[in-house]
């Protein structure tokens, strides 16, 4: 569900509406009104979720949502009870719908803040916010916190307490718990990767979730954590990034990670507990990674590891075949008798 | 050709100032008045281009560069009627050229501004601007724009209708269509990585290009855009980038190019219409990758790509080759009895 | 040494209170008093040390701490003159004690500083300080710098004559040669990763090194530069940084090194003279690179490289083995006959 301490949603609107502006042919119940936009498995009755990725379609059976945006060929995967809207680009379909339902904003701060520190922010005891620092509307600081200059924490940001904010960070988006740390030139919040090519045009897919972030975290220097696309993206207690890392769209981390800099973690990945994921590595997008599992640095995960294991290359192979492949490609090139080399 | 507009010429110079100041020996027409200074492709009479990359040597014959910095080894690629100014290290001599047309400046704005919004600065109508937004001199910014907390626009930069400038980006010499996106912490048109390096000394090459983005562009955040060294770094119109991207210097991107986190392009590389590059790519400098080419995330591309065509691997092989190689590997470290494994 | 320019050492402390604070049973004697924490190699009399990596056992003999924190199985490579604490996990015993000399602080500028330009500050001649940067408290820039709009100076740092500081960058617990520039959205001194993990938490152990750069050096935009430990991460004169690169702490660059951008080199490793690391590569910690080394783009470092190699590949490999291992990949996959590739 879009996060509503963040989103306005301008619903509720018929479902024939809906089928109007996105172009969709209309199947099941025209009466219907709906409330909000979903996730399959996250909708609520008079909801509309989309199937976009056949992943997904098993779960749609037992969603639910009141209607659901769809192409012909996965017909069949809905209940029969759920209204459809039909349509060539479910994704591009969803992403007009869900603009009309939650039409753009485009600043961290509301649309006329004037005062570098909004006031109807509210800042706990015993805190520094530093010249230059920018608090939005609404935006909700914790005792003994530290803003330092140049950071920008957008509105309605809620963060607790005794956290310490990086200069020229900037935080939109984000509800954030107690000894918070992340250091200068951070980016949290801003709109995840995600859009539906029309006819050669990359439409955008409005991102209307938020990011969650548990208590005891720590951001290091230049991470770019983007917000979720409809759900949050979560880094849960006591994970400690690296620098320049990149989280993307809808990512969950369980609790206390260690993720090395450079890694990206593309959309919707997830991760378990106590992960910890080396320097430089690539995990695809929609992938589960397990409890406890290590990831040698500049590995390319490109497939769900089980709880425990330690992989290693690109693609990952548990570590002792990574060796074993790594020793196999010496001996391929160097002559039994080891001279020449 | 520099871009001027964001470089003043200091010039025209004498041929026979110019190779005094950059220690050449002169051949030619010792009479001649230079204008500027240009790449091989784009001079035009009385500019003086240089040739340091053997790669362009075949250009020179069709340059209308009235003169030339060049290397002993290379006079005979020269027309007999261009001057040569001949240097043991063409490129630190160009270095020492460069450098006497458009002497560096150093910030973003111009060297006095004390206001936060200059008062030369043009903005559109219905416009936001927050609070510790910066905007320069002369800049130009269109209708329907905001700019978030933080944001550098520098002196000279033109943007469209409709800009969203994310909060703490820093843009200097840039000129930007319509429907321009960036999220926070991007950095656009800082100097590209060039220097000569002279008597173990890594010596500056003024960078005198701009960055040229078309209508409809996406930056992720934490990208970093190198304007260009002569000619401008071009991202075409429908661009969409991911976080923590970085374009060198007068690399150029064509329409609707897809690029994800952690991508590296090198300088000069050109990329067609419709490219598709995964997560952690990196692309060599000077390259050429055809129109709807698509790259495997973590692959590292060091040769030309056609059109059409799908690569995977480091270095990038068809992807179709590089899936069997990653096969017949693992089959190298698994007896066939497949027990030890 | 904690760098004492920006850390306030708290103590002497007796023996006695820092084996109670970590919960170490103290061996040795019990009326020292100890002034400070410092490494095995730079401990002087009445500091305390600590070993924790087992490959820094065999300097222990020679160190000049009057007491070293160490796991019992260690016991026996400290000197018999030398008071232990002994701890089952000497890496977190250290942090407990580190923070009791120490106690962190939280941003770049001091408790308390409202105005943008402290006015203990001290700014040379002919600067330019554009509006919206952050200077704090008895910060020195040296003449003829340019500090952009948005970028913040920590306190007590201190930058040499001709610096051109990028908007929106960050420096804090940092001494600057003059000459240097670097470009939008950098962040130098913050905190290194460096954390002991303690019944299932990441204890942070206090960064109390700082950033030392030398006479001309170039840092690209949006690079992440952390400080040290305990000794200062070193960036030598001549240094050209290229954009998003991560140095970790306690990194030593000798000088003239050229790194390329999106490289990763992690904490305490040291690279001699004139290095060139090409895009991407990663180097792990504490290796040693000699002088004069080439690394290819992409590389992965897990071993030192004496002076003059060039290596390529993941793990690297001397580049005419990883060219042939290349090769005979690609075989590998292609029938002699090359028909069906």
């Amino acid at each position: 569900m879009p996060n509503h301490s963040f989103f306005q949603n301008q619903g509720p609107f018929p479902i024939t509406e809906l089928a109007s502006i996105s172009s969709c042919r209309l199947e099941g119940n025209d009466q219907l009104s709906i409330n909000d936009v979903a996730t399959i498995a996250d909708a609520t009755p008079n909801t509309i979720t989309f199937l976009s990725n056949k992943k997904y379609a098993s779960e749609l059976a037992s969603s639910n949502a009141s209607a659901c945006i769809i192409s012909e060929e996965f017909i069949k995967s809905a209940p029969t009870s759920m209204t459809l809207l039909i349509a060539k680009d479910p994704y591009a379909a969803y992403a007009a719908i869900a603009h009309h339902f939650y039409p753009s904003h485009a600043s961290s701060l509301g649309p006329s803040q004037t005062e570098t520190i909004h006031p109807s922010a509210t800042i706990g005891n015993n805190c520094y916010i530093a010249p230059t620092a920018v608090i939005g509307a609404n935006a909700v600081i914790g005792d003994h916190a530290t803003i330092d200059a140049g950071a920008v924490i957008g509105q309605y940001v809620k963060i607790g307490n005794n956290a310490n904010i990086g200069a020229n960070t900037t935080i939109s988006h984000s509800i954030i718990g107690d000894d918070f740390r992340c250091y200068p030139g951070v980016s949290i919040g801003q709109d995840g990767f995600g859009f539906a090519t029309v006819n050669g045009k990359h439409v955008k897919v409005p991102q209307l979730g938020g990011v969650t972030i548990g208590n005891d975290v720590e951001i290091g220097a230049n991470c770019s954590i983007d917000r979720g696309a409809n759900n949050d993206t979560i880094i849960s207690d006591g994970c400690r990034l690296d620098n320049l890392i990149q989280i993307g769209h809808n990512v969950r981390l369980g609790r206390g990670c260690v993720v090395v800099s450079h890694v990206g973690i593309a959309g919707s990945a997830t991760l378990g507990n106590y992960v910890v994921v080396g320097g430089q590595v690539g995990i695809a997008g929609h992938l589960t990674i397990g409890d406890m599992v290590t990831i040698a640095a500049q590995s390319g995960v490109a497939q769900n590891i089980e709880s425990g294991q330690t992989v290693g290359g690109s693609p990952a192979l548990p570590i002792a075949q990574w060796r074993r492949q790594a020793m196999a490609l010496k001996r391929l090139v160097k002559p039994k008798k080891n001279k020449t080399s």
